[in-house]
């Protein structure tokens, strides 16, 4: 019984490394369906040499006033910190801390594309880097789409009134729950 | 042996459904940490009564020019299509489909908070709901932000070239690996 009890849950360890290398994969990159920028290689890694894997938070800008303080017109718009334009192809422009990645870096991010580490921003510090988009609208939506749950706690009857919001707003205290009043429709 | 085999095999598979239990969680709900604003209640969610769950595709948006097409000054500037001015709060204005969430209905969501629907969307149809931030900055740092493995493929060397960066998206081909001699810093 010890003999046969180690047979199988030898063969059963196997399975669960398996399983766990399969399942833990999409948890490691978190990489949301629906998310590639068409013409940027951004959901598949052709490239097999990796010096390194990094976890790091990123975050997505433009050149814009948002990102950079400076708008059209201004000398240094769309000009990254190693001086080259920012740009948005197979190879895009990123930021780094270049203590971490210096100018010159190249990344693959997953998600994203290629990158190399361009610029530099006061809030992209250690394990952060923030990925160049040419507008707001395609970082709302090549890079902060996100599929969620959401709970349905009250059915709309296609109507809200401010006297309302303002009211619900009032009597919801920060983590608690909506009082039940308010669920009724 | 056939015996103790489905034994302890019975015992693994209530192992592996455990894991799967706890591994697949996460896969569902993709929630990456380090989202919540403050004081919206965002991580935690202390509603027990949900009448129904549902998985959408969420983006964020602001009441500015890049998301409505309206300016400061223009008379419908955030004001949602139910009337209601945009608001992040503990209840916080959002966009959806009425078709599928009337004006009116109170959500759940995570990482985000509260939300009732109170506008509307050109892109905004089927299982789509756009998140209201007071700015562009609160979009991205709040709701578009992702941990992500990185692959270093080339260390910089503090310096990058305008000629280098077009001669390099020029030799990258879409869907291929970046050729060796780009790789060698």
């Amino acid at each position: 019984m010890v003999t046969s009890f180690f047979l199988c849950s030898k063969k059963w360890m196997v399975m669960l490394i398996a399983l766990v290398t399969a399942l833990g994969a999409p948890i490691a990159y978190s990489a949301p369906a629906d998310h590639a920028g068409a013409g940027h290689s951004a959901q598949s890694n052709p490239t097999t040499a990796a010096l390194d894997v990094i976890e790091v938070v990123a975050t997505g800008y433009t050149a814009g006033v948002e990102s950079t303080g400076k708008r059209p017109g201004h000398p240094g718009y769309g000009i990254t910190y190693s001086g080259v334009k920012v740009r948005r192809d197979q190879v895009s422009t990123i930021a780094a801390d270049p203590k971490l990645f210096p100018i010159g870096t190249l990344l693959y991010i997953p998600g994203y594309g290629y990158g190399v580490v361009a610029d530099t921003g006061s809030a992209i510090k250690g394990n952060r880097i923030d990925l160049y988009f040419e507008t707001i609208k395609e970082v709302y939506e090549q890079w902060g789409k996100r599929k969620v749950e959401v709970q349905v706690l009250r059915r709309g009857r296609g109507k809200l009134t401010q006297s309302w919001l303002n009211e619900i707003n009032q009597a919801v205290e920060a983590g608690k729950p909506i009082p039940q009043s308010y669920l009724e429709s």
